[in-house]
Parts: structure tokens; sequence; C-alpha cells
């Protein structure tokens, strides 16, 4: 059977499955979903009205055998950022629908009453059910009630109290194979697209599941071959080595010496109290507490940087806290303590929150004076009104730039209205120039030039050099290939070093899709993603006046290396030129 | 003595006069504040934050014996907008700063504590004194106890606690010739940029002010002789004519017959009950109660449009209600009783809001829940949110697009991010095009087509015709020019019908300039202050699609025409042509 897109009308409740076009053979995960965003959404729409849409698409080759291929993309008209949005997870929920030959589920319209739907979608048809009784309920306690109701083979997609709130920094929450809420398609407010609607969750049964369809079974495997040898060699990517021993967590020390960790609402790049919340530490205490390190985010990942972080003795398992959860609801609210990290974490994920945009969120309310920087156990307390629906809930379920302007601060690190992540651009410049010029709006997935700047993967890069452009670029556009294809980002960091690596990852899909593709048509894959994404902001009204960085960057000093983002703005241009 | 400009460093608590440039020597009012913005301030700095400017400039005429000339303009960048900004009131304030020849008070920096100053500015200096005293109390015990303090004859200009809260619907209150806290420069959350800086009041005594310099005496009295013969002619603006016998409230009746007047949340474009806060019935209680009506809103007006409204026995007296503030807090909240819009109004000026933002919010905080279209009571008791400062409360300063975000509401009346006027284009295409294309956002002053289309002055245009790019830009264009003599803008309605009152304005301009100017040189000065601010905005990132009216406006039908927003995007971009 060829693949299907499965298309959701919320106006009338009516699902039904349509043919794949076959000009869009090639695209799959963020090709799919900006391409199809570009060419059936409205960029002047009210992102939470009935005129926008919300896809989530599998990449290409996502459900196959190929090793951290669990990715997938969820794109939209963004509430946070008014652009185009693509937000990706690794859940074992791409793989499912990668097997059932669902290239996309295209969710659009809008339910005219206040009820709540979940959306069951079998191999043969999509039904849907009342969701109100999850209706400001936690989604650690509904996840394991819909796993009890609908078995524990499904996968489970949904949105949380936050998103009923239609907060701009709600998030959509997958599966992780331990059944825990805590895989985030979370950035940019779609979680929000999707209540909107009045969806409130979508749970898969892949069974009867044909698989991934592989034209070329000879090229996948031989593909798939050079890339489990890549990233079994690589020092970032291997067993044992950085990523699975201390997952993303490891950069907790490592930006902290290079003077980028930002602290308290980006008023300083370093404190010495970070290397408590570092990864070395968190492994540790992962270990004597038995959650669980190593851990795979989806079935048959090689790398397996995730892990299981819970309470003394196993409880309350929170999942992985990564880097930049820990980062966001640590140094940056002067928090150095990761047991008030995991339960703000936690927090986060019941109610269906970005923890990047909740961290930056809770940055400004501290500075703002709804708690003290540090206060780990006030900080709780406030996403308590979330919870709550409370009008301090609203505003802090809207994320940085809002609760910023609810509370008079001016400090307000956010690029296109989307909080900063876990790296300081005043410190390491290139990441800036991603953050900067991204369609994104400030991500630093979208063209991760720390892996060049701090790490040396793919050549090195003085952090203080402000020539970016080219680096910020060329890894903009291999990044945006990669999130079509399904694999996960961080095999980047093995195929950037080991050329065998990357003519595997083009392998496996020309074994999937029976294509000639070779290693050099990929920046050109990449780009045009990125050119889709920008035709959509452009339309919505975007200029290269939205590719800067916020004033104070520019103006404050930051502590250690007291420089600012000295970038020039015609460096910034040169990214996406003229 | 040659005029001057107050400059004040809130940095340093500095205030000092400097010379004012020959080259700015044709500019006064809206010219004069746009100017300097635009030359002065990054497009691209946070509006509240120490590299915005606030300039206050009355008009070229102002301070003279010209008829109804005493106004001023407020300009800064705007934090609702994020574009640039001109706010205009009339009020006594504006004449004792001309006739000081003081041409604009520039305040720029920002006080590093969280204490408020008061700036006292007399013919030879500046000083501060604490405003500590008055935080967080209502504006009229306020100017009571200023004027008080300071004396009767001084001017003031403050911000209430909806500026402390750094609100963007926080407007500049100046003082009508009552000493009532009622003569706002309301829009676009200057009122927030005055209060970032740490100023409070500006009080201004012009003991010994030589007055405004006359380069050309007969053509001045030649000029203001013929404008005060249209004024006194025309239907509109003489005395016992519409303006002056009901104020500019007469319009309620007048738009809802045609249809445009929104209600409850634009939902609607006509109620019956309307007729209940109609000029007519306003004008009609004032005499009872023993108010004020015809009254000046500053000495020399001979249109003398505003009024007192107060309680029963001429309590608490209020101001004027104008017909935007009756409609926004009125019919756009579904509320048709005058004692209701009374006290909400009386509210609104004693926090420093906007009515027209205050007014919009409401409607959208009632459309999100919190409470019903019509509960005065209500929305009365949501204003004190914003006096004790809740969350809520921060919400609700926030003005409308803020509110609707934080409720989740997506029939949201902004452009630019400013609260739609009290005509809704669905019914009137002309007034639509002006607030999609004025560089203010929505702004019914900025080209009022409404005197053509509903009023017949200055020729007749069908409402429902949607080419109305010609009419809008001629009156944007018309419009500015008269920001910038400090002449109310309802002259225009005088001036555009009867030749020698237009004359009359050019020649009172050239009596104070000593200036040769003609009738044909005003559209060009007009333009050339719209050029000024499109250049702030357009570096400030403002493209066309910023010059469109939001998506309900295009798809929802009006009652009772049951149309829609049909002005073709070309139509919109044919204003300000490629």
């Amino acid at each position: 059977m060829p693949k299907r897109i499965l298309r959701v009308n919320m106006n009338n409740l009516e699902a039904k499955f349509e043919d794949f076009p076959a000009d869009f053979a090639a695209l799959g995960g963020r090709a799919l979903t900006s391409t199809i965003v570009e060419k059936e959404v409205d960029p002047l729409c009210h992102p939470l009205g009935a005129n926008n849409k919300l896809v989530i698409a599998p990449g290409l080759v996502t459900g196959t055998l190929a090793p951290s291929s669990g990715r997938l993309s969820v794109g939209c008209k963004s509430p946070l950022t008014g652009g185009i949005k693509e937000a990706n997870a690794g859940t074992p929920f791409s793989q499912q629908l990668a097997k059932m030959r669902i290239a996309a589920i295209i969710l659009e319209g809008k339910h005219k009453g206040s009820e709540y739907y979940t959306l069951k979608v079998t191999m043969d048809k999509a039904e849907f059910t009342s969701a109100d009784k999850w209706v400001g309920k936690g989604l650690y306690d509904t996840y394991q009630s819909l796993f009890k109701e609908y078995g524990d083979k499904v996968g489970i997609c949904g949105v949380g109290i936050a998103a009923e709130l239609l907060g701009a920094s709600s998030g959509i929450c997958f599966n992780d194979p331990e059944g825990l809420p805590s895989r985030y398609a979370g950035r940019g407010g779609v979680g929000a697209v999707m209540a909107s609607k009045g969806l409130k969750f979508i749970v898969v049964d892949d069974t009867g599941a044909p698989g991934v369809e592989i034209l070329n079974e000879e090229a996948f495997k031989e593909g798939a071959q050079k890339l489990r040898k890549a990233l079994t060699t690589h020092d970032v990517t291997k067993p044992g080595g950085a990523l699975n021993s201390y997952g993303t967590s490891v950069l907790v020390n490592i930006i902290n010496e290079a003077g980028g960790l930002p602290q308290r609402n980006f008023s300083a790049g370093q404190d010495d109290r970070s290397e408590k919340v570092s990864g070395e530490v968190k492994a540790e205490i992962i270990k004597e507490r038995g959650g669980k390190r190593p851990h795979a985010c989806n079935p048959g990942c090689i790398i397996q940087c995730s892990e299981v972080w819970c309470k003394p003795g196993g409880k309350d398992p929170v999942g992985v806290l990564e880097y930049e959860s820990v980062w966001a609801l640590g140094p940056n609210c002067g928090i150095y303590d990761l047991d008030d990290v995991g339960e703000l974490n936690r927090a986060c994920n019941d109610l269906g929150l970005d923890t990047i945009e909740a961290g930056g969120m809770m940055g400004v309310a501290m500075e703002g004076g709804l708690a003290n920087f540090g206060d780990g156990k006030k900080a709780l307390k406030l996403l308590d009104e979330v919870k709550n629906k409370t009008p301090l809930g609203r505003i802090l379920a809207n994320g940085t730039a809002f609760t910023a302007q609810a509370m008079g601060v001016t400090r307000v690190p956010v690029v296109k209205g989307q909080s900063l992540p876990a790296y300081d651009p005043r410190a390491i410049k290139g990441i800036g120039v991603t953050y900067a010029t991204t369609p994104q709006g400030a991500d630093h997935t979208a063209g991760y030039a720390i892996a060049t700047e701090i790490m040396g993967v793919g050549g090195t890069a003085d952090p203080m050099d402000t020539s970016k452009a080219d680096l910020s670029r060329n890894l903009q556009v291999a990044t945006a290939a990669i999130d079509a294809t399904g694999y996960c980002l961080f095999i980047a960091f093995a195929v950037l070093d080991i050329p065998e690596g990357l003519e595997g990852v083009v392998d496996t899909l020309n074994g999937v899709l029976g294509a000639n593709l070779t290693v050099a048509d990929v920046p050109g894959y990449g780009q045009s993603i990125i050119d889709v994404e920008r035709k959509f902001n452009k339309a919505a009204g975007f200029t290269e006046k939205d590719d800067r960085l916020p004033e104070f960057f520019l103006k404050e000093k930051l502590a250690p290396h007291n420089t600012v983002f000295d970038v020039t703005d015609e460096e910034l241009d040169r990214v996406w030129g003229p």
C-alpha cells in the first residue's frame, strides 16, 4: 500500500485518508510539514483560529531499522512567533505513524463548542471520542490512564492544561518508551494550536501496519551499516561516549566553563554552582536512585542519550532532564539544585509546557519580582498558577515575552518572540547568528554552531570570532535536511566528522525512496526547506529586522568575558543573502 | 527670545534648555515629534528601555489667538504598536509650553531606581522633586492636590497607575481648563514610556512667558479671522452646530443608523439601545445635572465640543465623555447606560488608561468570559484590578491584543497591535483603509474618512464603495499637516468645505513663521511627516503586511449589512504606493 495523509477536519469532526501526492514523494518530517503549511495556511491568519493547520509528519526513514531515526516534525503557524514553526520530537509515536504509512496528519478547522476530543487512529480508520474527562488533569496521570484505556502498545500525542489556556508556550507531548509524557515537540506554542481546534489527544494503534516501504533494500542496508559504524565510532555519539554517558547535560560544565551558560535571566555567563546540576552529577544521582541512564527515547536509537530521572527509590519518574531544561529551569533561574529542577521539569511535562520557554518565562518572572532568583519552591508554586488557570497562570503560560510585558521587564531574551536556549550569544557568537536568522525564532537546534565553536565537531571556530554567517548557514541547511529524514540531529556530530556516515545517511534515503541522491544533493535539499519557511515568514510580514537579537545583547556586557553581541547586521544578513 | 528645546535626561536627572535647531523652524506638533523620534530613537530599541525617547511638542500656532489651536503632540516608539507614535491632546498645557517658547520637551534615558519624579518647568529652569507620594493614587485626587501644591495656574501632565504597571494602554493625562485629568494623549502606551523613565508628572508654570513669536502680525490676524469665519459658519463646527450642541457623541445615532457602530466586541454593527448613550441624550442629562455643555478643552476654542459630565447634583465631575469613549466602554461592551459609561470613563481617567484601548480590552475580556456583555458594574470591578495591580490588572492594562491572548480570544480588533476605534470597517470601508494603512496603528483621527463617507464633508462617498485609497491618503496627508499646526483636527470639517478657511490656516502659519506658504504646499508638508513615520516603521520591521485588518474582518459578516471588509490588498497598498 502507498503512503497516505490523514486529514482531520475539526469543523465537522471528519477524519479521512487521502492519497499522498506524488510530488511530495521526497518530502518527510520538516520538509513535509513546512511545505504543507506554506501551501495551505494563510500567513496572516490568526494562529489559534479555524484557518491555521497543524501538521504532524514522521521523517523519511523513520520507522525503519536505520539507527536513531525515530523523529517527527510538528508544523503550523506559530502563536508564539507569528511565523512558520517546526517543532521536533523523538518518540515511538513517530515510528508507529511511519509504519502505518501515514506520511502526515493534517489537522484543520476548529470545533465550535468547548468540548475536547481524542482521535484514535488505526490502520483503516480514525474515530473521535470525548476527551472531556481529561480536561484540567496533569499528563502523567492522564497518560497512564490512556494507556490503560487504549492498551500499552499505542502511541499517544496530547496537550495539557497550558494548551487548554491556549498558552503560547504549550507544547505537544509524545510518550517515551516507558509511556512517560516526556518527549515534547515543545517550541512555538504548537500545543495551543492543537487545543484551539478542540483536539486533546491522538492515539495511534499500529496493529496490522505494513511497515515502511523500502524500494532498494540493498542500498538501505549498506547505508544503515555505514551510519551505525560512524555513530558507534565518534566520541560524542558512541556507546560510553559523552552523550551516552551523561546525556545532553554533559554540556553544563562545558558551556559554563566557556562563559556562555546564561545565569539569572541572562545577567551573567558563568556561575561555579552550575556544576551541581551538571550531567556528571546527574548521572551519578540517577544511578543511586534507580532511574535509567542511558536510555533510548525511541526504539532503535544507538546513541541513547536519554534517561529517566526520578525521586529517591525510583519514585515519580520524570523522564529525561535535557541540558536545555536543566539550564532553563536551573541556572537561568539561579537554581542549582537538581531535585528542584527535576520537580520543575516534571511540572512542565505535566502541564504541557515547553521547558525552554517555561524557563525563560521563569527568569523574567523572577526579574519582575514574582519570586527570588534561586527559589525553586516558589517557582514550582508559580507553575501551580497555570494548573489552576488563574490570571497569573494565563500570563505565565504565554511565555517569556508575554510575561516580561506583563511584569514590565525589559531584559527579554527572545528572537521572533521565542525564548533563547542555553547558550549566551555574547560569549558564543555563531549560535547567536543562528538564533537571529533561523526562520524558527531563537532555536539552537536550527543550526547548532556550538558543535564547531565549542566541541570542535565539523572543524573548529573561535567562539568570539564574529564571522559566522557561513558556519550558521551551512549548519542550518544541513539541519533542515536532517529534520526531513527523521534522523536525530545528534547523528550530525558523527557525520560531520566521518564522511562515510553522511554517505550512509544518503544511502538509506536512496534505499527508502528508490532514488539516486548523492551527498552533494544534501545542501540544496536543506536550502529548499529553508526557502519555503522564509517564503511563509515573508508573507507573514517578517523582514531582516526580525533577524536580530534583542537590544540588550548589544548593549549589556556579559561576565566573565565582558563582551556584547557584536556580529554586524551585515553579517547577519549575509546568512540568507539579499 | 528664540524657541527652545527642553532636554530631560533621566539617567542623571538633568534637564537643560537647548537651542531650537534652525532646520526645525517649520516643524511643530506631530511634524516635530515624529522628526525627533525618527532622528534620535533606534527603531529596534525596547520601547520601555533607556533608549526610547518621549517628545512633547505644541503645534506651530498653539498659544496664539488662532481659534481652536490648543493641541499638542506626544511622540515616541510605541510599546503597543512597536512603531512610531503620535498621540494628540487639546489642553491648556500646550498653550503654556508654546507661550514659554518651548518647542519640545525631549525626555530620554531612564532613572535607575524605583523612585518617581515630578519635573517642574518654569521660564528659566526645570527641577526635579520626588513624586513617590502619588504612586498608586488615582489622578482625580492627585491633580487636585498638585494644583494645591503648585498653584492653580500651572499646567499638569502626568501618568497614572496603568503607566506605573508599564501597561501598553496607558496614556498621558493633561488637565482641562477645570483642572480635571481628562484630556489625554491616550493612544499607543505613551504613558508607559513616560513612567518607564521614572517621571510621573511635568508641571509647567508659564509665569513671565513672552508668548508665541509672530513674525507677520498682519498675515496672522487676517488668517485667524478667515478661519474664525469658516468655523462659525460651517454646520458641524458653528456655535449651536452639531459638535457644539452634542459633542462628538452626536455620532452615536448617526453611526448606529449607518450600521457601523460596533457592538459587543465587533460582533454586530447596530443595536437600537445605542440611542440611550447618544450625544442628544447625554446633553440633556448634563443640563439636568448641572454639568457643563458646551465647554472648551482649551482657552480660545470656538468649536467647544467638550463638556463636563458628572453625577446628579454636579458631583464627581469626569470631564468630557467623547464619542469614542462612550462607544468603547458602552456599545462595544454591550453597555447602554450612560451612568455606567461615565463611571467607566472616570475610572479610566483616574487610572491613566486610554479609553479606546480600555474599551477594546473590555470587549475581548467579556468575550473571554471575565464578565457578561452589558455588565457595567463588573466592568468597573475589572478596572479595580488595574488599580490594585493584580496579575489580572497587569493583563488588562496591556490592552486589547494582550488581553485577548491571555484569555484565548481570537476576534481581536487591532491593527499594528492598537485597538480599533468606533467605526466598523465592514460597514464603512474608507475608515478601514485608514485603520490599515496609517503608520499609527488603528486610528480614526489619522484620516477621518467618516467625514466624507457619512457626514458629506469634503465631498461625498458611498461607505460601501471599496475604492478608498485616494480618499484615505488625501485625508491622512491633510491630517498630518493639521497635527503639526496645533489646530484641532475638527477645523477640518470647516476648511474642507470652505476654501477661505483653509487659506486662513495657511495665513496664520505664515504669520507665525514669517513664511510664504500657500494652500498648495499643505499636501507636501503632510506627506513629508508621513514619510518620516513610515521610514521609522520600516526600520522597525514593518511591511505592507502590517497594513492589513485582522482576519476576522475579512471572514465574518457584520449585521445589519452582512458584509465583510472587501477592500483589496492592492487598494490598501495603493495608499502609499510601491
